[in-house]
């Protein structure tokens, strides 16, 4: 055996990948099948698992085992493998334990505060938690930047999305905000006129299942490798080799449901297809929150609300929820594209999103370099929602700079992965459709095989092999270019081709 | 702290527990809810947690705690506590791990191989492997025995079944023998003139889980702490602070689903009452397989099928399945106490039941002691049947000796705990009636508080705090006596009181 050390790695990470597993599967289960009283004993559980992976992390051998392996011979995936086995080791050593206890006991008091307080507009008792939150997270930022010799944001950002930085960042969203408030305008304007039938409910929760998991059927998930169930958050769990999607129903709404469902079959499909001799090592997972997004918004947002799908959406909507004049095709792609700025990030259309995004990542970089506390937020807040987006939320703390749980718990760097993954969704499918001649046509026509082949050769089948940067200068053939977004938008909502 | 050895002991324990804890949800989850090709990924995470948990039990510095432990001051329940500990570890390091892995790898050949050969009526093929799964049991039998001082058999049942000897099994099974296959006559030509009228499917699966969860409520099963799903074969699985029960449905019968999750509901009502302060160490577990198996046959045996409690059922399968004239409580006890002699133990009524078990047992003790060889099984089985239940199986392996999964994976010393656990259900309703004047009524009456109360009192608090004969001893004022078993046979099937 010619690189002994690498060799003695992948086996600490096989044991990591299966206790891992026992993780995720104890997470999915405690958000969807737990019942309340189990939660005591879950968590001790959870928790002597997650100890038992940190010491594992953590064990003073793997410093030198690493620096050994580095001098083995190894082949291109291996030496991919080394630099993921590397990140995680630097993500579980960089910081002192105590930092490390502080931020998450700081983290865990104020995101419980903040349910309450969130509704009861609470800025201020909000901000009393909130102070040792940024300032814990700036502590951790100074030692991760130290410990990688990034920037004390990208050192953050460096956990969501490998290789990503913020002058990549700053150069995206300051192209998207010159066009982005005209764009909406334009958009709103256009659709004044525009004539959209409601569907009329109730949808019993039982057809909607059935619904959701014939469309996931059309999607390409396999059930033999997954299971659809309900949860109050949607989310994907499970293991690769077996994956748990979540949704949740409204009797009222089938809307939400099904698309929640598209955007979690996405992601999901990724993780049936990573490459299975690579799954158990950290290359076989996959890629980063932008690229787990991208795949989300290829499913929801680029192939479920166009056109060319909700012609394939009309005849399951009929089979399983009856005739409706709602479900004809056009109707149905106005529905699913309506754009209306709001104060709500979660609920926002695809054109709007990115200004929510941009808000929070000019604030979060802000306070996280020191240049601004978090006093300012609300100022600073409303000040760019009126300039992006032309909404007044002055006072509306609820609405406004309390409406996500990210910052609570100190999640910082991670927000600009979901516009990262609008952007990176459009650059998919913009290659694809250079790549594939006639791809609406196939979609129209129920083939979706060009659409999956496309994402499996360039993304799926690719795990955790590149950065990524360049996983989508592989992939697309070009740098991350919010050109294809914007053209994505243009196209789809101003009928600019 | 004065005893510093102990606790440190009881932090390996409560480590164990959860990940335990852990082993079990993934477990459940395997057999509840796992699609098909989740199977490899789970069998390695299961083994994972498996090997981890060895580890953990065969730390060479287990041996000098206990050692120091036995000298520290304790109390009662911390001295039974140490006791069940060296048990666990005594399982865990009496065997060379060579032995338990080859014995592993024979039982799930052999087992493997069962399944076909049994439809396949293949006594030869099956013997073919079973030899080798007997050779070891025997090793396994010889050094359990070495280290534990006890005779083979006492070594193999000490596992399922401790304190109790195979002396004593002789002397109870010995005297059922005398009278049962009397009983048994009698009793069939009691049921001769009885008529019985058979319920009418379909019974619509959601209506017969809606039953289901309606009567496990009247047992008072708190599904704040536990759940009812469906799986191939019915078990109680989850942790004591979630309790996950399963059942299996079929459309044109709804009896056996009903009294199947009746029968789990018992154990499952014993694991969501044992102590709480004592959870996460071995004294909190639930005792014995025997005293698992007395819950699930006094709430479906004792209770269940008894007169007072059919005509609790009948509002319950009304509402539920509509009215039938089978629904009637006289009629649906009848119903509930057919008894008949057949090949199967698994179908087999409370009467003929122990006859099945005594033949296994008779046969197992004295192939572990090397009195008999396995090619000796069927004609031995061909014997005992006849003289016990008049039942000619000679040639039909696949109904006979073939029948059981427990042999083919080695699991010799189980099968006593089966008719122990009817014996020890009917010592605690003797009991219980004996402390509870007018019980019946109660029962009647709709009033099971009083069952609850004395099983929760007398056995479910006791948790593992006395091996099995202690426990039964202390709880119902007598040794383990078959009398007991007897008495409720003959005043529910002959009517004698």
């Amino acid at each position: 055996m010619s690189n002994p050390h690498y060799t003695e790695l992948c086996r600490t990470w096989q044991r990591l990948y299966h206790y891992s597993h026992a993780a995720s599967i104890l997470g999915w289960d405690r958000n969807a099948m737990m019942p309340a009283n189990g939660n005591g004993a879950r968590a001790a559980a959870e928790a002597e698992l997650q100890a038992l992976m940190h010491r594992e992390r953590t064990d003073p051998r793997l410093a030198e085992q690493l620096r050994a392996a580095e001098q083995e011979p190894l082949s291109d995936v291996e030496r991919a493998n080394l630099r993921e086995m590397r990140r995680e080791w630097r993500g579980a050593n960089a910081l002192p334990e105590s930092l490390v206890q502080a931020k998450a006991l700081a983290g865990a008091a104020c995101e419980h505060a903040w349910r309450t307080q969130r509704a009861a507009n609470d800025w201020r008792g909000f901000l009393d938690n909130f102070r040792e939150v940024v300032r814990l997270s700036r502590e951790e930022a100074r030692l991760l930047a130290a410990d990688s010799g990034l920037t004390r944001y990208d050192a953050l950002m460096e956990r969501y999305e490998p290789g990503v930085r913020a002058a990549d960042i700053d150069r995206i969203f300051g192209e998207v905000k010159q066009w982005l408030p005209g764009l909406v305008a334009r958009v709103q304007t256009n659709q004044r006129s525009e004539k959209v039938t409601a569907p009329i409910g109730p949808f019993p929760i039982d057809k909607q299942r059935a619904l959701n998991q014939a469309v996931m059927t059309m999607l390409g998930f396999d059930f033999n490798g997954g299971r659809l169930d309900e949860s109050a958050h949607p989310f994907t769990g499970g293991v690769p080799e077996d994956i748990r999607l979540t949704t949740r129903y409204r009797e009222d709404d089938f809307v939400q449901s099904l698309m929640g469902t598209i955007h979690e079959t996405g992601p999901a499909r990724f993780e049936q297809q990573l490459p299975r001799a690579w799954l158990g090592q950290p290359v076989g997972v996959a890629r980063s929150y932008g690229i787990h997004e991208s795949q989300s918004l290829s499913f929801e947002m680029q192939l479920a609300r166009g056109r060319p799908f909700t012609g394939l959406l009309e005849p399951l909507l009929r089979e399983h929820l009856g005739n409706q004049p709602a479900f004809q095709p056009d109707n149905l792609h106005r529905l699913l594209t309506r754009v209306k700025p709001g104060f709500i990030r979660v609920n926002a259309d695809e054109v709007t999103y990115p200004a929510h995004i941009i808000l929070r990542y000019e604030i979060e970089r802000s306070m996280i370099e020191g240049d601004i506390e978090p006093d300012d937020i609300p100022t600073l807040w409303d000040e760019k929602m009126q300039s992006l987006l032309g909404i007044d939320t002055r006072g509306n703390f609820k609405d406004g700079c309390l409406q996500d749980v990210h910052w609570s718990d100190g999640s910082f760097g991670y927000f600009p992965s979901y516009t990262l993954g609008a952007m990176i969704a459009a650059q998919w499918f913009s290659a694809m459709r250079r790549a594939t001649p006639g791809l609406d046509a196939c979609i129209s026509a129920g083939n979706l095989a060009p659409v999956f082949e496309w994402l499996n050769n360039n993304v799926w089948s690719q795990a955790s092999r590149w950065e990524t940067p360049e996983l989508v200068r592989r992939a697309s053939g070009d740098v991350l270019n919010p050109v294809h977004f914007r053209e994505h938008l243009e196209k789809r909502y101003l009928q600019i081709r």
